[in-house]
């Protein structure tokens, strides 16, 4: 940034050069991004990106998201530029394991990743979410001469992303929501792996994102690091609108055998190529060297250390100012409850336990919501397009919108993905604890930003209604089956199905609690019975599983979720009164209860006691429950349309069968 | 159509009041769209709409598409008023069990439904999918005066579709391969089921829409059936580009309490507002009565018989004069195999077998397609941008485009949820079996368009290559941990995972012939040894399980998948070495082999010798097998980025860890 005698293009063959060295090394990885992209990487970080090397968390800094993740070098080789904790052994570790530079970008392990990206659309999705938490969070937290909250995000995306349908949910969003501060650099190159674009992109895409309500610049030449300066500057003089600066490049640019081919997307280019290329592109230098001169250019940690000095005397005069709020900016961007949260979920769940409501379980969910939002000024609720019916709406919250900056539930229109990948974006800048909703089969829209937000460890909070058959006359499109289980194989994420208000309350009370990780939590469309009368086990149901109700010298044992607890209750006092004395479970939560030690698991379900479990939906899961002695009431085919009254004996979830089987097992 | 007297609103109407009947005799159903789309069906149906009542399935036919499909009783009430085998009756138990009026459309149930909606936007890329191959078979059937495949596709949508990323997907495409005969209508009416869509719908379609390449006509009056008709016939003027009508419309048009509101979507009106709708539209019938006038001129029988009777008269003209092409389509269109498919395939494994080829087994799915496809002209071919890794480009094929409509494999871009949706189409259409392709990871993308292939029990295959941590230094959003499991929990998914060359021709053998259902077809990166000296196992990797290698007296079982059965039988070699004698179990598709009877598994995996799994990913499905006598070997973790031959020793699947896990087993 200081040093003007470096000639722009050499700080940008400076990343080239990194990039075809580190992949060339690791015989492995993508060169044809880095390459095209060096330029527009340079005009960005050189002359705009306000950031602290230093100090990746500082919380004025800009976002910067590399949503064509696969280029990830671009983004190793200007963090370790402008001097960020990433050395050349870093870089020299490329793709290697426990490295500081895996393959795709990894929030978490590489100082300067704001997320992890790779699979196409959801990067830029991601940003759209940073970009609306920061709007929101101005809105609550900025006061006259104290921008606390304050930075742009930008978003460097390809033409997989553009083909992307999330990209079409979370940009037509960004247009609505009026995300000024949002900035995407779209690298549009022709080219994608089966070659020229032509064939199955012709999107003009210039168009589309002004359909969508975008500021949209260019197209520009992607090599010119002025006219991307240039279009940057446009792109900040206006606030009204997001901006996507179209950026002509050549993919792969510098390989003289190679740019402008998909040949150069994913592989390294060879000693040969490489030396041709750097020949081609006038740099001198031998591999994994760089002179002082681009060091010195490049690096940010001066400026980075004044902005953030300057943005800290500002904060300290916000906190001399408005003590209270800075505090809670504090402890909100920490990700920390309010130092009452165990209270306040402890008195949810005893007005639930008291008020001993019989309700569909998605209302159970909204009682736990509206016991316990108001008093957690983070949450940040929405649903996607079906508020009414997920209830994710919690007694006096108001719609956000850009009339309602203070509006604390979302409708994120039809986009499930969107909706999702959005939620990642917002629990990756902090300051909320976003939940959304959907009907649980709808969940498969939005598979992958769920296993994103497990594989990135964050509080993002999935709501799935209408949870089984008993969604009734929709029908087989609408009723799940296999979802419930197909969320559960998804490592790092708790998946809840309460069977009551109270479970409800612990549930939410977990979820909120889960710090580094996500949670989803399903509910019923469908009224069920109060369950907890036996008075309070909110400890029992945060280990995910136990024992409701027991039988002396029990015979069997019953664990059903969610609705049909209800069910395995009945069965269990239908098989007393025939004298057959069976253990209830509640198992509202597997992964919590197989994280329990050995002892308590066998507490609850001794070896040798036969097990029936109960769940309507597939039973593939449960054999690990059974363990060769015992059965499963499921459903393993898909659901029909009619009153929910006559599905379930259709699927043969019944007591009468539920006894049978029983009876079966103990014989 | 015939019956000039009556008039066209009359006939809405007539839609309008069974409508409100039928879904308030079920309590249940979504009066508002076809309250609101009711004009612009009747301009459509009793003037364009090419159909015979009489033969829902007959080859000329127009297509027409519910994709806002839970406006499932517009279409009910035009398949009963233009006489399809759906009588009032069937119209009264509307929603109810085994009824033929589902909650959704579903094909295979209702006459006259094409596809199964519901899931918004998939129906226009099933829609999408059924122009495309319209337009691929008029190119390959037809000759001059011979249009033996002719005719339009017509597609109703709401907010909802247009919302999705489906939408966005799946019309790019449709842009860019120019299909002009389909004919798209928006429900514009600016009501979602969370109110107006302002705050999170603003885009402009028309302009996106453009941006697609796509011919848009409107916002017109969509109340007005002149002006729709008069649309269609503008539309129908070019045959360059597909067709969007944008319609404006007033949801639950006729209520005078609820129309233009989100009250109307998705719950009965009431008797006491069905009275006021009526007395407002000037509908003076009872509940379920239509006059004779209005069914006289909806009726389509005559006429749609008539269509037919020419078409069959050019059609056995075609045969005449070419019998070979005539009898090829007929093969085609019925979904049957040529005759010497069998020998095809049997020709395909033993030339596997003989080649004994050590390769990755995508690349052993290659071979496997370049031995059928040649001889399976309804093969077509895909992948979502990533044809040189997936490898589902045959010997000989081209790729399509519209310069090369004989091209028999489908470049679809980095759409993964399109290109699955849009083969749904391909294969409801018929003529082709559609198989497409992306990582394991990137199902997710499309999971909902798979469940609908097991749901509507159509030919789609999925191929899915890079199916575990031997991906390498990609890291862990592209290797697959939980998918594969994922997968299987679909009901009636076929799900194979084959272990080489011989395995993988069977593996695709299997899915071409399954004509009822989907299957999916996973296959690795990295190569396998060849396993099959044995000689020819055909007919028991047809069982989905079987003892690939057995040994004398086993005292344990060792059961893997794909890449993991020549770790197996390593295992097992080296526990041979030490005296142990073990079985090795190859289970390339556990839904055949729970499909085989109790003596055959039995035979394979026999109660009490405990079992040992193997597979690079989710153990949670394997408990199943393992009986509470056994253990597994799997992932229940994400993977990481590093050469895949350090990975698998760090996810302890290796020769030491299964020799010592099933030594744990004999103790």
């Amino acid at each position: 940034m200081s040093n003007s005698s470096v000639s722009p293009q050499k700080l940008a063959n400076a990343i080239r050069a990194l990039a075809m060295d580190s992949i060339q090394k690791a015989k492995s990885g993508h060169p044809g991004m880095p390459l095209g992209m060096a330029d527009i990487a340079v005009a960005l970080w050189t002359r705009h990106l306000r950031h602290n090397p230093k100090d990746p968390k500082w919380l004025g800094r800009d976002r910067f998201i590399l949503s064509n993740g696969h280029g990830s070098m671009l983004q190793y080789a200007l963090l370790h530029l402008t001097g960020y904790d990433l050395s050349m052994d870093d870089l020299k570790s490329f793709r290697q394991l426990h490295s500081r530079t895996p393959g795709h970008p990894e929030v978490g392990v590489t100082p300067g990743v704001e997320t992890s990206t790779g699979p196409l659309g959801q990067g830029i999705a991601n940003g759209i979410g940073m970009a609306l938490a920061e709007k929101m969070l101005a809105a609550e937290f900025n006061r006259p001469g104290f921008p606390v909250i304050n930075n742009r995000t930008y978003v460097f995306l390809g033409d997989g992303c553009l083909m992307e349908g999330v990209s079409h949910e979370a940009c037509s969003l960004a247009g609505v929501w009026q995300l000024g501060k949002l900035v995407a650099f779209y690298d549009d190159n022709g080219i994608s792996i089966d070659g020229n674009v032509k064939g199955w992109f012709g999107d003009d895409t210039r168009k589309r994102f002004e359909a969508y309500g975008w500021n949209v610049i260019g197209p520009i030449d992607g090599h010119s690091i002025d006219a991307v300066d240039q279009a940057i500057n446009e792109a900040e003089s206006q606030s009204e609108k997001p901006t996507l600066i179209i950026c002509k490049t050549t993919i792969g640019k510098g390989s003289p055998k190679f740019q402008g081919t998909s040949k150069v997307h994913g592989a390294p280019l060879g000693d040969e190529e490489i030396a041709a290329a750097k020949k081609a592109l006038g740099w001198e230098y031998g591999p994994f060297e760089i002179p002082q001169d681009v060091y010195d250019a490049f690096d940010a940690r001066a400026t980075g250390e004044k902005l953030e000095a300057d943005y800290q005397k500002m904060f300290d005069g916000y906190a001399a100012a408005y003590p209270e709020l800075a505090s809670e900016l504090k402890r909100r961007i920490a990700g920390d409850l309010p130092a009452n949260y165990a209270e306040t979920v402890a008195q949810a769940v005893e007005a639930a336990e008291k008020a001993a409501e019989s309700v569909a379980t998605r209302k159970a969910s909204q009682k736990a919501l509206s016991a316990i939002c108001p008093k957690l000024p983070e949450t940040l609720g929405g649903s996607a397009d079906l508020t009414s019916s997920n209830l994710t709406n919690w007694e006096g919250v108001t719609a956000f919108g850009t009339d309602n900056l203070a509006g604390r539930h979302i409708s994120y229109g039809v986009r499930e993905f969107g909706m999702s990948a959005i939620m990642n974006g917002i629990a990756l800048y902090g300051g909320f604890i976003p939940f959304g909703a959907t009907f649980l089969t709808f969940s498969d829209y939005a598979k992958n930003a769920i296993r994103m937000a497990a594989l990135m460890q964050i509080r993002s909070i999935f709501v799935y209604t209408h949870d089984s058959i008993g969604v009734g006359e929709d029908g087989p499109t609408h009723q799940p089956i296999e979802q419930t289980a197909s969320l559960r194989l998804i490592p790092g994420l708790d998946v809840w199905r309460p069977c009551d208000t109270v479970e409800a309350a612990v549930a939410w009370g977990c979820a909120f609690e889960k710090k580094n990780g996500p949670s989803a939590l399903i509910f019923s469309r469908q009224s069920v019975p109060f369950l907890h009368q036996a008075g309070a086990k909110a400890d029992l149901i945060r280990k995910g599983g136990y024992i409701l109700t027991d039988a002396e010298s029990p015979k069997a044992v019953i664990v059903a979720t969610g609705t049909e607890v209800s069910l395995g209750s009945a069965i269990q006092e239908k098989l007393a009164e025939e004298g057959i004395a069976v253990r209830l479970v509640s198992m509202p939560c597997t992964e919590r209860f197989d994280a329990q030690d050995a002892a308590y698991r066998e507490s609850v379900l001794p070896a040798g006691l036969p097990v029936l479990t109960i769940e309507a939906g597939s039973t593939e899961l449960w054999y690990k429950y059974t363990r060769g002695n015992g059965a499963s009431l499921g459903i393993d085919q898909f659901g029909a349309s009619a009153p929910a009254s006559k599905l379930w004996p259709l699927f043969g979830l019944t007591v009468e069968n539920g006894v049978a089987r029983v009876k079966d097992l103990l014989h």
